[in-house]
């Protein structure tokens, strides 16, 4: 029975984000935004004046009203699970606080190969069974009029922030163990690397249509620590991802010129940032995979809809329309950012360039 | 009369760092740190624990110890005046205070038009006299035995900070003004360009022997923003450097995709971050010209001094002994930065690759 509270604007896109994936021609150029289930949304604020994010995350029905919000509002091909990428670490044994105004928080980080031997693997449905309810009542909500995507933290990212114990400017304690304790760090890794895996392929099973794997940090490595410490890990995940059948993207921010590398993670699409044009960043890429990018988030949280329109435009003309370009933001959409912007962006899909 | 205080480690290598420069064959590699006039160095601890960051700025003989103090420790091949980008601003009319654990803030940032219209263009001899007297002694104590840099921010990084109001996360109001107001955005830059090139023009005269232009926040821009936006006014700014006659060094972060258009700015140096291998870097820029870095300064911060050396080595290799490598970190060198990593990397020059 159709759902008269799902009000989705777009019930005719579902093939044509799964189709970019691919690869194969869409009738336009499909189009979601990283953190469109946040901030930028008054109905998303107001669920965050009622709950606290905690309390968002371990409530599947919460978790699912933040993932329909966009899709409600703006014609966009696919939504995203409302989640965090740092849950999984709690599972593992790490303490998580989201502090107002300071982010998130691990009381105790990972500093010693003590800590990293004490890691524990934990079956997904055990640890994050609310993520996996989530997206089962997601796909139900949205009756297939969009995918919807999973995701994870990418191996690195949760290192990252296992070790430092939060957000980081230059990553000192993080390069410290990498460089001065190879032996601790490629454990994490691999600790890590099967608990992103485990929890991927779960989030298929619970259905999730798409994953991404978010390696918001890798732009703080140079090119040959990304290839010695990071890049064989990410492999792994994409093996284990293909074994899904579902397409994956991997996204990163800072790594504009290495993408060569990124590539070599082996996902069907590729994140850019705004860092480079779409054009010079797919000839890096390789024009058999896809891409996704490449707005500026402050561009699109800033600048009058006129100009928002434009710089749709010119991403839109590097793409050539190519088939295997995925419009998006080349980072979270800022909380600032004026719906209208959106709107003209979404509807700038539709132009003939 | 030789000044016995001076003990200057590098009596050599005044000509290694200004032939580099000019892209001359040198006997090797030279070598200095950006903010190598620095926290890292315990003798610069003591001086700050008697002195404020103010009073070191506006105090000649406090900046010149501070800028003979690394000169002093390690062989290097250049110094650089301990100064600050940021009181540029002040003489402009901009006030600013350097707030302890938050860096330094302005009391009055740039929000309208009409703070633009008032900012005030004073000969440099008036509002920064204090730096033009440091860079006199500094070449007198210096006693020509290794070459004395001068600098400023560049119009872009000095516009940020100027309309941000201190550091910045996603430059937000730089973008707004930037696309919401590009009449007023260009009036700042015209603004500050002459500031600039009235500045650097200044420090020659009074003996800087090289310039460097710090662009450390361009790496927010896409390359169509910085293109339009700040590339104009950088080219103008060489143009001024030019007649000075003095080598003339680019530097900026996060540029690594856009290189070519950082070479535009036409420097006879340009500088690159870690993110990017040094080869390539090179290719992209043309190896018509110099370039500078590209070591992680976090690297240099935490690993043992074995992988600092195996660094340099490989840094070194891709640079390939072609005339016109200036080996410098990717960015400023860290406060926690061990002095005998330093003293490796110093030695690693040394070393046949």
């Amino acid at each position: 029975m159709p759902n008269p509270k799902s009000k989705i604007q777009n019930p005719k896109s579902n093939a044509r984000f799964l189709r970019a994936c691919c690869g194969e021609p869409v009738d336009r150029t499909p189009v979601w935004l990283m953190r469109q289930a946040g901030r930028f949304l008054p109905e998303y604020r107001a669920l965050r004046e009622k709950y606290s994010m905690m309390e968002m995350l371990h409530a599947p029905e919460l978790a699912v009203e933040a993932t329909l919000q966009p899709v409600r509002r703006f014609e966009i091909d696919a939504a995203i699970i409302f989640a965090d990428i740092l849950p999984i670490l709690t599972g593992m044994g790490l303490e998580l606080n989201f502090v107002k105004g300071a982010g998130p928080v691990l009381a105790n980080p990972i500093r010693r190969a003590a800590d990293v031997t004490a890691l524990r693997l934990v079956p997904p449905d055990e640890s994050l069974p609310f993520v996996l309810e989530a997206i089962r009542l997601a796909r139900r909500e949205l009756e297939g009029k969009v995918p919807l995507i999973g995701f994870s933290g990418a191996p690195f990212t949760l290192a990252s922030y296992a070790i430092e114990g939060g957000g980081s400017k230059n990553y000192t304690r993080v390069k410290a163990l990498m460089y001065g304790e190879p032996d601790t760090w490629h454990l994490l890794m691999e600790k890590l690397t099967t608990a992103v895996g485990d929890y991927l392929a779960a989030q298929v099973e619970a259905g999730a249509q798409t994953l991404q794997l978010f390696d918001s940090w890798a732009g703080a490595l140079s090119p040959s620590d990304y290839a010695r410490f990071v890049l064989p890990y990410n492999r792994r995940v994409t093996e284990r991802v293909r074994s899904t059948g579902v397409p994956f993207i991997y996204f990163s921010t800072g790594t504009s010129a290495m993408l060569p590398l990124t590539a070599q993670v082996g996902s069907d699409v590729v994140g850019v940032d705004w860092r480079i044009p779409l054009d010079e960043a797919w000839d890096a890429i390789g024009t058999d995979r896809g891409i996704q990018g490449n707005l500026d988030p402050a561009l699109l949280a800033t600048a009058p809809p006129s100009v928002v329109v434009a710089e749709a435009r010119r991403i839109l003309r590097e793409a050539g329309g190519r088939p295997g370009h995925i419009f998006n933001l080349g980072h979270g959409v800022l909380p600032q950012t004026p719906l209208e912007n959106v709107q003209a962006l979404v509807e700038a899909m539709d132009l003939d360039c």
